[in-house]
């Protein structure tokens, strides 16, 4: 009460500020991982039950093309059968009762049990994924080659960014040459730069089994590693429509051996690799992770995988991807809805701008795809922060104005408390009959306003004549400062004590100097 | 047959461009006025009870303030009181036969018949508002003072721009002196500038009058204008929290005998004039708009009224408002699901970035906002475009950027069809087993491709490569142009007959020289 009185002697302004600055715990953040989403629903029930029926139809009728021996072998030792085209084909009852069966309560551990995730149920987190091959220079609006320097500050840069949840890799080390030394470094740029959870690729299966050995030395020996495994495999393990891609199975196959969770990630392209009809884009995305389940399951009953279903978008005047487009954010929210019907840990892709550059249209598409794909309820939401150019190019600054996309949009998620409190009844009458009139200084704004409220890192929220006062900027420039403040400052030290005896033992490339802050004299 | 082989033959990418080029007709283009909403649900049906239930005792226990003897006449007569306080009080009874046989199936009607709209059910449709004061000039970053000719521009804008569907006044043209001169202008420049519906404000019910005969003179009569009115009133008739607002109130009644269809328009700011619980702030809102509701129905039952609920959001930490939130998307979609809970005519306000500039902070505000409120099925999306700096700023190239914006997001609204074409079993299995193995040329692709999939207007979709060799542009460079070509060349002649007489009677300070291109000797 002495806090409300005082509130109201002085406005309320002054109250509030004192209250803003003292931290909040998690519990009481306005966002935090895992809000849950579903109040979005592009798909009536009805027709999630057709496009299941119809994905069932198309495991058992037209099946899969190029399946590895090893994956005929386990499949159809669990009823599945190759058809006349030498397709694998699934019937009906086995993919029922793999969906059954199939793992569905894995967190997703980070290298830090603080950044642990539990992405089930309608529980949404946000990340990054891609592989990029272009950094954007937001001066001179050059796309450069990307760095394996560029992948780690970019993994530091998510290890410093509240709302991006969890960090798959980015993009490609272009200064990384062969398959051993390219996964390997992508690997451990990630692992090295951020405690959260990591997601990465491998291109051969001999690789992959050389970062679980890192792995293993990372978490303190393999049964560690397999108590808390905090690298998945990210696996595009289907060249649509419908062929395995033999190289991804392999690696999915190591994978699974090796305790890695795998994303099974189908990507078709909406009129060119998928149909055109976005129903049966989503058809056929469902059918083919659906296969990737079947396959999972058949190496290893219960083995954690997620339900990877990317149905990208293409312009069809040209072919070319269009990540940020209206229909994009219809496709990956019907998607989520497809996975929570399987009740199945659920990663799909939103916020994959067409823009080269982070101007409005980057914003808009990142906007709308987000506020849709999250309020869907998806478990895992990719690509959510960084790309540009349909997932061509990557940018620092482009993270942090991300970052504060998937803020707002955290806070859309987490909707609106209705309760005898909330609405408010006794609030209202005591303001307008015995009060001030407004609702400033009362007590219910002073308690709401850290609760309740969200506040951009970025976002500039001033009048126009402080904004003039201030410099006019626009965000990309306030982004610029934030990478500068980061990049120069946040050096995660999780892997110092372990970082000599891998450099003896694997041909890590990122120089040791570069993962500790410039000394004084050489800054300057 | 023969388009479909040729298709194929040539990659399809031929084929595609040729029938891009045939326009198609309103029917058949991916989006259009009056999409129907509805899937977002930030509310549960129990909420929507929840808060209908405390609107009710709001109004039958705290009441509105300040309510002009004419309102207190014509509300006491239908069983409104005034309380102990003087507050006038509506009985929960009252309300609910207000409500039962208010005005729900009126359309707002365009100069030209094509832009009639059909703001009922969960139909949504587009447009600007506002009354900024300033003009963001981007080149220099200054706000300016706002003026005539830009309001004119902006109508003539909206005219040009697809997906605006109606043109309320986004400024206040501060060159213009007094009551009469304000408001007569204001009105002048919006319906000689955009043969859509318009909406606009008048000070003064004596103003109002004069604007009334203007549009008698324009439609050809007084029956013509009250058989069509193209032009409602945008009434802020309650200064929040819970008291009539005496000036509107007076125009208010003058636009109810005029036959002028009203926007009840309740915007009270979170934590500020409403309470800072999102539940709260929208039972006020509610409660207000009701009371208004009950006063337009008491002064003529059945008088067009819309259902105007916008509660503003604000900075707890200033208590600046902030129309670019998430949590502003809430407020604004629950409100547009209590409207639909009353089956009325249903008007929110969505798109106020807080960003000063069309940077990508201002995109993602507009975009997640868009995308929520719109899924929400608003059937009148007021403040959609054009404005920056949470009103206080307009520009001719956000407009551009935002039709592109909700071109988009007028297609997430249209959502995913799924018919036994569309589930495309056939297709893929043509595409896998028998052909080409991508569905480039398939009929599919190419009937779909311009029915279903929205392009935008400057957003750019072409590689890195493409893009740098087009000149690395931005978005706002790209709208530069759009808005210079639409300027330079969209002038409606619709009111051409009927200035000169408007001119010889009314205060009219719109040159007529600036109502049409500028010649070519004047433009050198």
């Amino acid at each position: 009460m002495t806090m409300e009185c005082e509130g109201r002697r002085r406005g309320g302004r002054e109250a509030r500020r004192q209250l803003r600055a003292a931290p909040l715990e998690e519990s009481l953040r306005p966002v935090r991982p895992g809000l849950e989403g579903g109040r979005y629903r592009p798909l009536s029930e009805a027709d999630v039950r057709t496009i299941h029926a119809a994905a069932l139809d198309v495991l058992e009728k037209i099946g899969m093309a190029q399946a590895l021996p090893t994956c005929i072998e386990a499949c159809t030792a669990r009823g599945a059968f190759l058809n006349e085209h030498g397709r694998l084909c699934f019937p009906r009852s086995l993919v029922e009762d793999v969906i059954a069966g199939a793992a569905r309560r894995f967190p997703l551990y980070g290298q830090e049990p603080r950044h642990d995730l539990e992405p089930w149920g309608t529980k949404v987190h946000f990340g990054t994924a891609g592989a990029a091959v272009h950094m954007v220079d937001l001066k001179t609006r050059a796309y450069r080659e990307s760095l394996l320097q560029d992948l780690y500050d970019a993994a530091r840069m998510v290890d410093a960014l509240e709302h991006i949840h969890f960090f798959q890799r980015t993009l490609v080390p272009r200064d990384m040459v062969g398959a051993v030394e390219l996964d390997i470094n992508t690997l451990y740029a990630c692992i090295a730069g951020t405690t959260k959870h990591v997601g990465t690729s491998f291109c051969r299966p001999d690789t992959l089994n050389m970062g679980l050995e890192i792995l293993h030395h990372v978490a303190g020996g393999e049964a560690a590693w397999r108590a808390r495994p905090f690298v998945s495999l990210s696996c595009c393990f289907v060249v649509p429509p419908l062929r395995f891609a033999e190289d991804a199975c392999r690696c999915l196959e190591a994978a699974v051996a090796g305790g890695m969770p795998v994303l099974l990630l189908s990507a078709g392209q909406a009129g060119a690799t998928s149909p055109a009809a976005l129903a049966g884009s989503v058809v056929q995305a469902v059918a083919e992770v659906l296969a990737a389940l079947c396959y999972v399951n058949a190496l290893k009953p219960g083995a954690p995988a997620i339900f990877g279903t990317w149905p990208f978008v293409s312009d069809l005047r040209t072919g070319a991807m269009s990540g940020g487009s209206g229909e994009q954010a219809l496709l990956m929210a019907a998607c989520a809805q497809m996975g929570q019907f399987y009740d199945l840990p659920t990663g799909v892709a939103s916020g994959m701008s067409d823009s080269k550059l982070p101007d409005a249209q980057s914003g808009a598409e990142k906007g709308y795809n987000h506020a849709l794909v999250g309020n869907a309820g998806a478990n895992l939401i990719y690509e959510a922060a960084g790309m540009q150019a349909s997932l061509l190019g990557f940018s620092h600054e482009s993270l942090v104005i991300d970052n504060d996309i998937i803020g707002a949009t955290l806070r859309t998620i987490r909707g609106i408390e209705v309760s005898e409190a909330s609405l408010s009844l006794e609030v209202m009458r005591e303001v307008c009959i015995e009060g001030p009139g407004h609702y400033l200084g009362s007590q219910q704004t002073l308690e709401l306003m850290q609760r309740d409220y969200y506040y951009p890192g970025i976002g500039d929220r001033t009048s126009p004549k402080e904004w003039a006062e201030q410099g006019r900027t626009d965000i990309v420039e306030r982004a610029g400062r934030k990478v500068r403040e980061i990049l120069g400052g946040h050096f995660p030290t999780h892997l110092v004590a372990i970082d000599g005896l891998l450099r003896e033992r694997y041909p890590i490339r990122l120089p040791a100097e570069a993962m500790r802050p410039a000394t004084r004299g050489k800054a300057a």
